[in-house]
């Protein structure tokens, strides 16, 4: 017998057909003799519901109601999971955030998980029911819900896998796996059947929407197994594991886009030893990551700095950034570029190649594609160029590296 | 500066308007200098959609599971408000019920509170913002999500004013007070200025819809003084006092009827002393409440029981009935009645008029209405009589006790 977690997603959850298919699939997992605990997001568009009625009324919403509304959606659909369930003759019950023991910060909409106290879950599989916890909330230390922001759900189901040491964590999409890139652009993209954790990582960072970073970056921490599948074709999907099998040689794992970036730079700051500190403290102080990251010379022992953020915290970054020149030695000069997009290729076969950026700048001169930064690492190539040619980058690169 | 608590139904903050409409009355009482706790419902037809979507599933669902899914429409409401009050620059923060302190049995879908812990609330009072509070909600010794039953929102309110020993609990609804009939069926029925408890009391006990019969109950219990108005025209409403000042010369408070009672009655059971006693304890023991109680001779000491339960009881009131004869010594023989109504008369009158039942019958009479069974007590009298003439009993008796 294993104790296994499955995740399924708000598409895949959106309405009473889905709900028993969802069902049919946990049943048959508990009747093959295993242990399950189930986590589920907020039905199909209730979040988007949710927030219509959130605009009507203000533009600016207290971080904490927002949690507060928000945490509602994963709520309901834990009921009627359970509620079918009930009617295929499953037993099984519901758990809210709180009640499966998720403590977090007090970082309302982005919470990160501080704590998980298992002990709630394992009395409940103790007594052999199925367990259906609602993903993506959790509880902080002053008593209040809270949210753990995009792909929380995937955070909860490896947090839970990882606390309970299941066997398996499945995270059920409505895509059949981890693919070289999105197949809905690129339509030769294959399916990988195993990717290792660090690639993943990087696929995830870099905008894949399949898994969120934060599960994967759980999953590297406390060695869980994860399997990416889809809920519609439930046969085998991709399997991320910590160190993947080489038998596929593909030395590119995948190639990604994100549109939801902005670059920040800061102009002529003193070029001080303590510049960089001051400017990324204070940005996640505020809880604001920040990815690429470039340092070009000015003049006259001042130089600019160049970052991107996620669009989303783009306007706070700024407003930080403006009041708080003084503490970084800054002017309050700040540049926002948000017509600019990240496209990355990911595999362990980036630091074994030698000729990848010939080939990779090769491909992308022949689009006649320019690119404004570049990052790299072990495994990734990261580019910023314009939004406008991100899908043809994305098919070029795969073309060159991929297909060919 | 007193401390008010204010509760707002479903209708009241149905839309976007509404609720920006009842901000706008706590907003205003709080600026008059007061400490203000509001408890609010879910929003207008939520709790029906939610219960389309389990009808979609399961015409059996699991209590707990439809506790938990409920109880997501209060949850929503409070957060809303709340941004609505954060809008209109008014400091408030939201609880659920279990983060308020309502501590419940066990007994979901209709819990009863068992404990009301007013420390976070106390807490956030003091830090001077106005709370908004689910109602309807609690969370039994378990750790599991109730729900109050019906009329349960106006229950949490007269909770937390006993709790807070608060000033005034003011109950706003879309009616304007509390009339001595309904004044959409009986056009000259009058809007009363007092009522006393009592009276309220068995008023609501009789069907009127204003208040449940259990937040008055506890409003006595605890010596709350109550205020009913319009959220629409929150001019003067009817205050509920522990004795309420005969001014007005009507000895007669209100005529009520009651649609939603099934009458019950078990045939041939022996003329034992403990035979009611077993009968009221298994309804007792599995939350059924029994209302009206009729004992008639049978032939050869064998006597028949004839009572009323809810119309929501009936079914599970007649299988316990038939599964449980044994221990009663019935023979299983159960006849359900689910075409009767209760109509019934209020008001301290009832008692110093001794005329009161002559003129009743009188009225009926003259309606041609049969009465099928009827009880009195020291401020009231109800009848069974069928459904179809409810209504016209209502208005004769309102005619000659109240208009005349």
């Amino acid at each position: 017998m294993a104790l296994i977690v499955q995740k399924f997603g708000g598409s895949s959850v959106k309405d009473r057909d889905h709900l028993f298919r969802v069902a049919h699939i946990i049943d048959d997992t508990r009747r093959a003799g295993n242990d399950v605990v189930v986590v589920v997001s907020a039905q199909g568009d209730t979040t988007d519901e949710l927030l219509a009625k959130v605009a009507e009324i203000t533009c600016n919403p207290s971080p904490r109601e927002l949690d507060m509304l928000l945490s509602t959606g994963e709520q309901s659909t834990i009921a009627l999971l359970t509620m079918a369930l009930h009617a295929m003759g499953c037993p099984a019950v519901s758990l809210t955030g709180w009640q499966a023991g998720f403590w977090t910060d007090q970082a309302y909409t982005k919470a990160r998980i501080t704590r998980m106290d298992g002990a709630r879950l394992s009395r409940e599989l103790a007594r052999n029911r199925v367990v259906v916890v609602a993903g993506f909330q959790g509880l902080n230390e002053q008593g209040n819900i809270t949210t753990l922001g995009r792909g929380g759900s995937d955070t909860s189901a490896v947090a839970i896998a990882a606390a309970l040491h299941a066997d398996h964590c499945q995270i059920y999409t409505d895509v059949e796996g981890i693919y070289t890139a999105d197949p809905r652009k690129v339509p030769r993209a294959r399916k990988l059947k195993e990717i290792s954790v660090d690639e993943m990582l990087e696929l995830a960072t870099m905008g894949s929407q399949v898994l969120n970073s934060r599960s994967v970056e759980l999953t590297k921490k406390y060695n869980v197994e994860l399997e990416v599948l889809s809920s519609l074709h439930p046969e085998k999907g991709t399997v991320v594991k910590e160190t993947a099998q080489a038998m596929e040689e593909i030395p590119i794992k995948g190639v990604t886009k994100d549109l939801h970036i902005s670059v920040i730079t800061l102009l002529n700051l003193p070029d001080a030893p303590d510049t960089c500190f001051q400017v990324f403290r204070l940005l996640a102080e505020n809880d604001i990551s920040v990815d690429m990251i470039l340092q070009s010379p000015g003049r006259q022992e001042r130089a600019d700095l160049r970052f991107t953020v996620a669009a989303a915290d783009e306007a706070q970054a700024v407003k930080l950034l403006r009041e708080n020149a003084a503490c970084y030695g800054g002017t309050g000069a700040v540049k926002v570029d948000p017509s600019c997009a990240k496209v990355s290729i990911v595999g362990a076969g980036v630091q074994a190649h030698s000729g990848v950026a010939v080939k990779l700048f090769e491909a992308l001169s022949r689009c006649n594609i320019s690119v404004k930064m570049i990052t790299t690492s072990e495994i990734k190539v990261s580019m910023i160029l314009h939004k406008r040619d991100a899908d043809l980058a994305v098919r070029a690169i795969h073309d060159s590296f991929i297909e060919e």
